[in-house]
């Protein structure tokens, strides 16, 4: 299993918490459903998922869902894990992996949407490959998505935006609720609002949203 | 033929201009190259052309194509008509027309491009349907595009733009090439300046462009 970056001591933290960070994740892999959280419910993923906030708020409020998060920084994963432990939340996993190895965790179909809140813009060009809406992000999630299954983007990046609508539009995924400013729009009041995206507001910047659907 | 808009003396002057503005232009629909411009190049047209400026350009710069622009102010045709006479403009036409009317204009797949550039925006709610890009607009668009075939929008107007990407994306058009700053962009070097664009770079505004193709 890939240790990506941590401090000795918070690796340690996760190595205790295995009730939220799953060991060998790949051992699920097909059957997040039937062996893990033992029930039916779609599952939904979250890519960089920091210290949790915005999926286990939202696990609370969707508990039909089985939630996952994907982080590969193992001191805000552990803050992820201590804060699931301090709210019990019976539908989230967390794992400490990086996205390049997603389908080795999920199987062809097995995911229902995917997250993407506030990640790296990484603004240089020769980093494109870097933003976790490029190309060649997107040929992994297609692997893991099942038909009619989607992406939900959030960044207050204006380029990383223009870029993601680029490459969801060329990689054929049918582009909705394209929003340039969440917080006035009809999004508003089903949005989950990230620790980032707080900050953002009471700077009065705009937030810009949209889903992507991969129909196969 | 529907004369919409216009003072007494500019809908003399357009009567008098019978070399670009085509009277009853219905006698053409589906023999715009054969009968009217007796070639067999695409054929691209602009809605609201206003005085002309952009389309007049590109038609000296794209020989190759034919370009039909359509207003249905008279004032401001007459100037794009005078405009041709002085410049001559062997594969350009107006239409003093509305919109609305395209298909009675154009049949099914005889339309190669369509520009549309800096329209009104229609910022109210309540006026959405008079947004050149709401959906009872593609349809129209749709039954004159060939396979394959694009809209090409342009506007100033973030509200718009959020908007027409909507349109086009649930009316399941192909979003290529979509930049919100496109005189940053890599669009800058091809693009033909407008007389509304002009001003707006000079105030230092962004410019919002994308296509949307049509698959048929």
């Amino acid at each position: 299993m890939a240790r990506i970056r941590g401090t000795q001591k918070a690796l340690e933290l996760l190595a205790q918490m295995t009730t939220w960070i799953v060991d060998e994740p790949e051992r699920y892999r097909g059957q997040w459903r039937t062996s893990f959280f033992q029930n039916d419910h779609p599952l939904h993923i979250e890519l960089g998922t920091g210290r949790g906030g915005f999926l286990l708020a939202l696990a609370q409020r969707e508990k039909e869902t089985n939630f996952i998060g994907i982080e590969r920084f193992a001191p805000v994963l552990a803050k992820a894990a201590k804060h699931a432990e301090e709210t019990g939340a019976p539908n989230v996993a967390f794992l400490h992996e990086d996205v390049t190895r997603l389908p080795a965790f999920f199987s062809v179909g097995e995911v229902d949407r995917i997250y993407i809140n506030f990640v790296d813009p990484w603004p240089k060009k020769r980093h494109a490959k870097r933003r976790l809406t490029h190309t060649n992000y997107l040929r992994l999630y297609k692997q893991i998505l099942r038909e009619g299954g989607s992406i939900v983007l959030k960044t207050d990046n204006e380029q990383l935006f223009e870029f993601s609508l680029n490459e969801f539009a060329e990689n054929r995924f049918q582009l909705r609720g394209i929003t340039f400013d969440l917080h006035h729009s009809e999004f508003a009041a089903g949005n989950v609002i990230t620790e980032y995206e707080r900050r953002f507001i009471e700077q009065g910047k705009q937030i810009y949203r949209c889903e992507a659907i991969w129909e196969g």
